[in-house]
């Protein structure tokens, strides 16, 4: 038996599928385009895998409905793509494949992920964030996840502007929320510069700490997680996470006694695996 | 058999024995004055119960320790109070009786106090605020604390400041965070009034509302909770929850679909009772 991983991220899509032990047997990637021409790449990945598949773990960008008795389950729901606004994912889904379907956002999963078989092992409370195109968070308390009348949108919180940050933040929804200043796209527009090919001496990185370091602290304040992992794009650049432990730590004060910083705040380490192996993982979950 | 419950605030203690059925027997409250002073009052006030005494349910002001593997489990740890700082509460109340004693923080056990029997009731996710003498936080999610290598210290979030105000803040740790620029104290200091002679149509209560209106925002982005109950002494204004409500309305901007909005900030069921309910249902919680 295999299990069937799809993290459905706002640019692309990446299906695999896994064993038991949660190894990736094959798995592909494409753009994000419209519902129907991606679905159909979907489908066609998974249909070879008909006979054998077991279940399914999907993580998707949101907000979609997670409310098991709302009448709008499995859909994506207000997001800003317009082509996928009010998409019902699950139900396209399952037209194709009668098996359980785990249905979550791209960031819990991605938390779910680290918390079986990375950074969160054997810790009870974790908190994830993507740090990339756009900002999301999930948590896991003892194994689920944190929500009630849906699942978090960590990354609109609201954090105070740096004060030579002369960009008004990019959020439609928000202008300067987290996301609207700290995403990969705000970082480009800020500086015109692609974070991966900016310098690490250019200061739009301490601004970049400033912002993410304010999500660590609210986070430590709000949750007293055990860990708090920050993955996706921007997070990529090795010096970052060091400046945002250091402002962390100053924005703190030893008002609470936090584990030791470096292993407090964290890069994922199953690095762009996290995601496939947290739906692989919730597709195991969903059989039991 | 009978129950007991310990308020112990930063201002005043509140102890009260309780039926099976959660109803208050007897209540008394003094001063938090020294742990010596205070405490002796505490023994006095159960000892007269000690035949009938199951349990005890401890809310205490805080940060307080509850690793249960930790060597100072139930001490009270930071706390600006000097005289409380590292008093071990529990090692104390231990000394007098011999029962199980439950051990968590003031916002926590009035938030328990709501789940069981307020405005929680029913709901799977509650945050519960208090804006008082300073300002504090707790969460249940299925029963359980949201909580990791601590509790929550949610009161010390950070938030913008409002154009308006010029006052810098009196946290001693954090200057300008929530309850830096929220609690009733900080209100006091504002306007030079106390916030229950203070006229409802002052601009303090706009710039107050907007506060509070970012922690319910933050509280909304990252928990997602069925419920969020503001209490404390500040809310006692009844004009003050709508402004909340409107202010959070207008920052939120229709990015997730919270439930109605009457429903969705609200103010405590049993007022100023849900700690001493909520240190009573711990207590039964403990001899389970």
């Amino acid at each position: 038996m295999i299990y069937g991983s799809i993290e459905a991220g706002g640019t692309k899509f990446v299906c695999a599928v896994g064993s038991d032990k949660l190894e990736i047997i094959e798995r592909i990637h494409f753009p994000t385009t419209t519902p129907k021409e991606t679905m159909e790449q979907v489908i066609s990945f998974f249909s070879k895998y008909k006979v054998s598949l077991k279940s399914l773990g999907v993580g998707s960008f949101g907000p979609i409905d997670i409310q098991k008795k709302s009448k709008t389950y499995g859909y994506i729901t207000s997001t800003p793509k317009i082509a996928w606004k009010n998409f019902d994912f699950i139900g396209e889904l399952k037209k194709y494949f009668d098996i359980p379907i785990y249905w979550t956002t791209d960031v819990n999963a991605a938390c779910y992920g680290e918390y079986v078989a990375g950074n969160g092992v054997g810790l009870s409370s974790v908190v994830y964030y993507t740090i990339g195109t756009g900002v999301g968070g999930g948590a896991l308390q003892d194994g689920r996840f944190i929500e009630g009348f849906s699942h978090p949108e960590m990354g609109h919180m609201r954090i105070l502007k740096h004060k030579q940050d002369l960009f008004g933040g990019n959020c439609s929804f928000h202008h300067d929320c987290l996301e609207g200043l700290a995403s990969g796209t705000a970082l480009e527009k800020r500086t015109g510069i692609k974070g991966q090919e900016l310098d690490k001496s250019h200061p739009a990185w301490e601004i970049e700490a400033f912002y993410i370091a304010q999500c660590a602290y609210n986070t430590t304040l709000l949750f007293s997680p055990d860990r708090i992992i920050f993955g996706g794009g921007v997070m990529k650049q090795a010096h970052l996470v060091e400046k945002v432990r250091e402002i962390f730590t100053d924005l703190l004060q030893e008002y609470v006694q936090i584990p030791a910083i470096d292993t407090y705040i964290v890069t994922p380490k199953l690095g762009d695996n996290a995601g496939t192996i947290g739906c692989l993982a919730l597709a195991k979950e969903a059989t039991s």
